[in-house]
């Protein structure tokens, strides 16, 4: 079979190619309708040189560089916020649309923070020629909470996060398994205080705390009267994302014991009595996520279920006892893909769509 | 060493003696102030002539029949709700007072539900000569909870639990471990949807999915409206310990793989402003409650280090940064101990000290 003809289509550069996002984006761009004329690996020193496969061709990783992004249309980043604050405007001047996935740039008043489901006609309004992608977190649950702040009028949200390991990169997935092997069968570890950390040791990889047989309520780094920075960007960038400057949010973010799987319980207040089989019907519509609420049969969002899958998983959907205008449900979704690397995917196609019809 | 004298003290039955929370109380009975003349071993057939250690005495333990109670001044029940609604009032016929773990008569009028840090004067109030116990999602909590409302005036509490695998018995932790042993070190895992299934199999324990690697959001039976019972027994209980029958409640209940230290995300609203650093202070100077607020420095409450102690663990405290009345902090505290056990023997020598006092 002779090589697709691919020169009309538009260039795609993957920087940060070799990390967890990373190889997530390899995996979905063998897996997505293709949009992408060449595509160009490109990530820090230490990887150039390495193949990947992707779209079912060996690529070599090339080095980040300003003439790496020559030619390039678009360009996304999945690197460190110090690297995307450095690179982002290089690949920008060398004309790329940049969609950045670090914290660097999602509350800059220039840089749009777009979620294809829920507001993609902010994607024009890129002075900067960049284009945010939310958190994780974020991204798993808002998807679910635009369709239900369109039909009742969101005013508050008071959220709990059950954050998972590979939110901290690999380092973070292969951290929680050495761990493991060193608790697992030994069933008296986890009934005094200590002896879970003493069994574990030093090495508590990127986090503050074994998470082997434990939570810890922190994720990122400390913020303002006690806030982490995971809790702030929930509450910063859901006011952007749906354009409620006014929401009351308060958050609390937990890391647990899971490899791969954001899940928020959401506690949502509207400006109108709501009900919870007019929820389900408003979550069965909606673009990009899968009611799975059915308690009798075993049937709630979890994340050994939604890993590795596109939706955000809604369920466990009930009316507040004690307020007719409040929703609590529970919400999973795969932090690497819809949290990262798919929103990523699924705004750069939206720019392709523009290069191509533009040509 | 002559036997110590003990026969103008009180004698004490624990009924459900060989379980999990049972076991808890045998050790506990030997670490605290001896308050006790007799102490009897109960447990159903299947017990009946094993041995344990209690108080440095060798006890054999005996049938759970009427006359068992003969001679009982204070009995303590740990077994399944069914067996509590046969058996309490027959202790209690037979000239014991009760105090019961089970959610059997924690609702009913005539049973006070005493936790004695916050509502020891409930005690005297027991027509059916019955206490109950809280269950043990509401007592790790409501001890901080309490005097927060005495300062500020309670109006709604948003839960989020992280619930330990032995909150459903020594079976729970097994099974645990037993998955934690079939999935530990294999790091491709818990990246696909359905490979932790497959790698658990069928044998989920007493829990509808499986826990390792995994959040489930469920505890206990399906209530009205898609509510757990889990979830009502922490609206209802926390509404009667504090004596606010108005009470706003919404509880999302979540199993989480920790072997014991159930945690719960607060977020509680109050009448009046209220501040961090007075908030610490409240905690700081409650009793049954100790102060881990140091994010800078990885200080939280978690349940590695809370459990095998007696207190709850409060910190990550701040002022809701979008409403002036409301606070938002994390509890992790010992189920089987402040949960379930901790407690229960806090309310008999409550009632030991009436006993001897009445003497």
């Amino acid at each position: 079979m002779a090589e697709p003809d691919r020169s009309h289509l538009p260039t795609l550069a993957v920087v940060g190619a070799t990390g967890a996002v990373g190889t997530v984006m390899c995996d979905l761009l063998s897996s997505r309708k293709n949009v992408w004329g060449e595509i160009r690996l490109i990530a820090s020193a230490r990887s150039v040189g390495k193949t990947r496969m992707c779209r079912g061709e060996e690529l070599t990783v090339q080095a980040l560089t300003p003439e790496a992004f020559d030619g390039v249309d678009v360009a996304m980043f999945d690197v460190p916020d110090d690297v995307a604050v450095e690179w982002a405007p290089v690949a920008a001047s060398r004309g790329a649309v940049v969609v950045d996935n670090s914290g660097a740039f999602r509350m800059d008043r220039d840089v749009p923070l777009v979620v294809p489901e829920i507001n993609p006609e902010q994607l024009r309004n890129r002075p900067r020629n960049i284009i945010a992608n939310a958190n994780c977190t974020t991204l798993a649950m808002i998807v679910a909470i635009a369709p239900l702040h369109r039909e009742y009028g969101l005013r508050e949200l008071v959220l709990a996060s059950y954050q998972a390991v590979s939110g901290a990169g690999q380092l973070g997935v292969d951290t929680l398994h050495d761990q493991l092997t060193k608790v697992a069968g030994d069933r008296l570890l986890g009934s005094r205080s200590g002896n879970v950390r003493q069994a574990v040791g030093d090495d508590l990889g990127p986090f503050p705390a074994p998470l082997a047989l434990n939570v810890v309520p922190w994720a990122g780094s400390l913020g303002d009267a006690g806030w982490s920075s995971e809790e702030l960007k929930m509450r910063n960038e859901s006011r952007k994302i749906l354009g409620l400057p006014d929401l009351k949010v308060s958050a609390t973010c937990v890391r647990v014991p899971v490899v791969t799987g954001h899940s928020v319980a959401v506690h949502a207040v509207f400006g109108t009595e709501v009900d919870a089989e007019g929820a389900r019907e408003v979550v069965r519509n909606a673009p990009g996520v899968i009611l799975v609420d059915d308690p009798a049969a075993g049937e709630f969002p979890m994340p050994i279920d939604a890993v590795g899958t596109d939706p955000s998983w809604v369920g466990r959907i009930r009316r507040s006892i004690d307020d007719p205008r409040a929703l609590d449900f529970f919400i999973t979704g795969d932090n690497l893909r819809k949290g990262a690397a798919l929103n990523t995917a699924q705004i750069a196609e939206l720019l392709a769509a523009e290069f191509t019809a533009g040509r």
